[in-house]
């Protein structure tokens, strides 16, 4: 079975691969699919995620990392997956990915989307709050990879 | 009795007719209110949203559609209506709906606020992605009204 | 237009209260009716209930005071009532309170259901605080009427 | 992959079999298992609830009906099972749903859980609701197979 | 300044503990009340609960333990308080915390409420989860003292 | 114990003012710490608010008014405090401001957060909903000082 995780990943943090870990365990190939939809406006291109993602999943069996635009069920569509994977941290969370979950079933009545409920060290964590904190000189060595606090840092200080 | 039932409207869902719908059952006049501050703004202008509510509504005993600028509570005034009408649909929703009604009490003891809950099949519909699967060509006839939906397309074919 | 405000009113507080001065605003007959299924035990008996109430809504325009048991919907019917009133607090409430309507709508598709926010200053408030105030000797007199704080110390004093 | 949806099925409901349903598409074995802890008194027996749902998934390929007692990360390790399936229906669902994980794999961390949202016309749907509904007569035919529904007839006229 | 930390501590658990020695950081003296109100069943005697909680916080510079009955604003005005100290874990908690905390401010205008967010690892806890964990002869040395551990086996075997 | 209140106040409100109170009871010095990072547009500038603020506190011992940018863990270190003050009004709020006490904590884990809920009467207010209403010519006597509702009026005549 292949599933998709599509996500902005602006930039990957622990949370998300914590995510991707756990759901490359019961699938046979887990696509991370980086939103590019240019309406929204991101902090770090779309080349620049991909290569964090890569390097940050490299070696995770079964995952592969592509980049995408338009809606979601159409993405799933186009490589052969019915199954979306989305991470949980929290209720507001909660309320948009579900709305999310049953307008892509509407659109798409095979895709399906199932849930994973955050690890408890990542449940505060999202990629806007490790940019604020970057921004401000703030320590992100636990919540992104050496390499995208490498980067976070460069930009910053650029 | 009369009942205002305010929102932005950018487009009309069949998540607000079902409101309105239900709404005009229990009350003498229902006027749907497009609000039209300008601080926000809203993807399609005051008069393709009050032609295409007008033609969504048409029929309708008792429904009449109206555009104002302001609080929402001098609206009523202006029109003699103490009652406002509001759909829910989760709980991120209630919560600035709550905090809406209390402020409009707050401004104006006499007009109230009463909430209906969406119709389980429109739970998930929004205007703003209605707007967005429109964008990506996805298929929103199960949403929107035929004559939205064309206005949709025209838009972002444009 | 009748219009039914269901509860267990055990006791009628001055949240109850404001609900039924409100919705009696904008309904021509409000039958405020009181649930009496056998199979959830109450604190006051249904003729204690009815007492209260009757006496809190004494001079209360078009509001009568009934009880029943059974579904909602069919009291609704049998009294020729197609609106049932609710009041909300918060997000607990509008929950349990959103699943009803919908399962009542389900039962009886011509019954609707309408929420009135509670006023603030008894967000506070339930039938439940007040009696466990009231069996711990607190002051319960800014939360019922001087007639239900008075069976309440005679009910935990006798 | 042999995954596990737990629940007390008490009974069985058409939203829990659109639960099973779409599970059993992206597993290769789904456990449909009955919790039988004595502490929570149950409204049908284990053999009542194990019937209606064998007859319920009849015909359904990869789900297995099962009874079990104790911890459910023990039973996912007595039938070499390492993915739980829930349904969530909604915020409160949500809350008691993501600590039952969190606890889960705080015991078992090689035991992890997916969370499924309920399709819409399922969500104002539980079992204490149909057992309320049917308790006063009121019609389930559209929450609860034919089989069940005949059950709680039998039970309730009994 | 003296603060009270009003709970069941049916047993105290790690979470517990946590929220004492924060709220001792910033409080002269902490006050832990174990609530013995006769009409809520407990699982644990007062005593025990007493002793579990005086042999975890031994040492605590500050900490005191003690039992009561009846109002938690009385207890406060009994012991010279004006400062009740709760943890918070999720948003179901946060509701009840609310209303309990704007009604002892009904109750008693001088004595105010504060909240503290749990830790993260201990966000899944609850005494209730830690009996049924044990109950079931699950591990619960990462959610309790081993004296508690203990005593649940004990408990649990008998 | 020094202890420190960040925001926006753009502008202060009653709601606020509450809060403010409220902590100076059981602090030694409360600083009102205005947050002033670039990032976010505001309003108001920093001296107006700090004027607003300065004014709405005087008087209010061991209250005392600051601007700061950057990480709010940083600017508590840089005033020797180890306590953050926030009030709170719901349950979005409650999740945001969750997020933010467990990530500073994150990032310094010797400052902790306490919340405090606002009274009823200011559930309803916010700086934004305050400014949208003078915006729009509605009065905000009841919920701002005179002199932050003159501001107001000038900001918008001008």
């Amino acid at each position: 079975m292949t599933a998709v995780y599509p996500g902005s990943f602006d930039p990957v943090t622990y949370g998300h691969l914590d995510i991707i870990r756990r759901a490359s365990v019961f699938t046979d190939r887990l696509i991370v699919a980086v939103l590019t939809n240019s309406a929204k406006s991101s902090f770090f291109s779309v080349e620049e995620r991909l290569d964090m993602l890569s390097a940050a999943t490299d070696g995770m069996e079964g995952v592969v990392v592509r980049s995408f635009s338009g809606l979601t069920v159409d993405f799933c569509r186009s490589v052969g997956s019915n199954l979306i994977v989305r991470g949980l941290r929290a209720v507001t969370d909660f309320e948009s990915e579900f709305q999310m979950a049953l307008t892509n079933r509407e659109l798409a009545g095979e895709v399906d989307t199932i849930f994973i409920s955050t690890s408890t060290k990542y449940l505060f964590l999202s990629s806007s709050i490790v940019r604020e904190i970057a921004l401000y000189g703030g320590d992100v060595s636990a919540m992104v990879t050496p390499g995208v606090a490498e980067r976070l840092t460069r930009r910053f200080k650029g």
